[in-house]
């Protein structure tokens, strides 16, 4: 309703649901719970599911009732895939976030920073101490545009900056990027310390939303838990 | 001095020209006149021209006057590349944008619309007659969340509008996207009418900023000017 698509009770999805039947292509109906982004406390989320699953059993229902079959009722968004408490009618939970987490996630508190599984490492390459800067090779072409957390509670900049072992420095955000460098600096407001980062050093930004930053990249490197041995794994780009 | 680097006039320059020299790595001077985006008349982009100029003469002069061989005086942005008046002293003019133009570069009357050679084709995938919208299948996975021109005195939204021709369609421009989607609308206070755009029509993106759109692709398709014959040409990606 928010996007593309019908509203649940539009009475085109009837006529259309006709017309896909006639021509033997009516699979079934889907809906993504786009909304439930902005849903703070875990009854919220569980309300947003469980509105997600009406709408899509109702529909799906409201077509039987016209004597076609619909077999498929897929439903999902991370926020209401984790926090459903009912799926009965649904046969598809689909969540894309879910794999890695991101700091839209984790701001909207379905996930711990630590539960983020994906991460852009960087190399630190100057310093502005006049500014309380310190500059690393990661702009926008590697972190992506997306400023998910611009209006949560919580504004994490362009991500949240952690030592390669995960570790996170109190405080340390990319908080301004140009295309090819990003400047961590202290969030404001912070009486941190901006930690000792020598250049060369390298460092690893969590991101603000996992799909938006990973399409920068042509693959995945995969490290094991001690960062000692890596895989990588392709990935498919495009739209 | 508004990114990265050190500002005209700062002694460290000297130290640093210093200790490259002595590491036999000394090649010259670099700047970017980022500045110059901001530049709304032809006589501000050659004064930031000029401004660029005389920053990076000055400091090889003065690198120079240490004794030090300074062979290379790079400057650059798309703005003042094509504002300078006087490049004595300069060696080398880096612009990048200059390619393929944009809608930053017409905001700023740089370019016009139809001097942008580059865009993003797409295809009509739904209306919503009840708010306004057309919908296509390119998002900000195919065009980028560069927003360059929100803060211009003309927003363009997530790009403006063509037939595949060429020929804009008067006051239609992206104003929204999601992951896959863009929402195509007239622009606010338009008497334009919506034009007929049934689903599958073809239509193509101007983007606000070349570089981030191009990255979000693979390869160009480089069509003759009937747009009956197209090359494909390979890009670097990554940073």
């Amino acid at each position: 309703g928010h996007r593309a698509g019908l509203v649940p009770g539009d009475s085109d999805i009837l006529v259309i649901a006709r017309q896909l039947h006639e021509g033997n292509a009516l699979a079934g109906v889907l809906l993504h719970a786009g909304g439930s982004y902005h849903c703070e406390t875990d009854a919220e989320k569980a309300a947003a599911a469980e509105v997600e699953r009406q709408a899509a059993v109702r529909t799906a229902e409201s077509i039987r009732a016209e004597g076609m079959q619909v077999s498929m009722v897929s439903v999902g968004s991370t926020p209401t895939a984790h926090y459903a408490e009912n799926l009965e009618g649904v046969t598809e939970v689909r969540a894309g976030v879910y794999v890695f987490q991101d700091l839209v996630m984790a701001g909207i508190h379905v996930c711990a920073l630590e539960d983020i599984a994906i991460g852009v490492v960087a190399t630190v390459i100057g310093h502005r101490p006049d500014k309380g800067w310190i500059l690393c090779d990661a702009g926008w072409m590697a972190l992506s545009r997306d400023r998910g957390t611009a209006k949560q509670a919580v504004d994490q900049g362009y991500g949240v900056v952690t030592a390669l072992d995960g570790e996170v420095y109190p405080d340390l955000i990319v908080a301004n990027t140009s295309q090819e460098h990003g400047v961590m600096m202290l969030r404001e407001g912070s009486e941190a310390a901006l930690p000792d980062l020598p250049i060369g050093t390298k460092i690893c930004v969590l991101p603000n939303h996992a799909c938006a930053t990973a399409s920068q990249f042509e693959e995945y490197v995969v490290s094991d838990d001690r960062h000692t041995q890596a895989t990588r794994w392709s990935r498919i780009n495009g739209w």
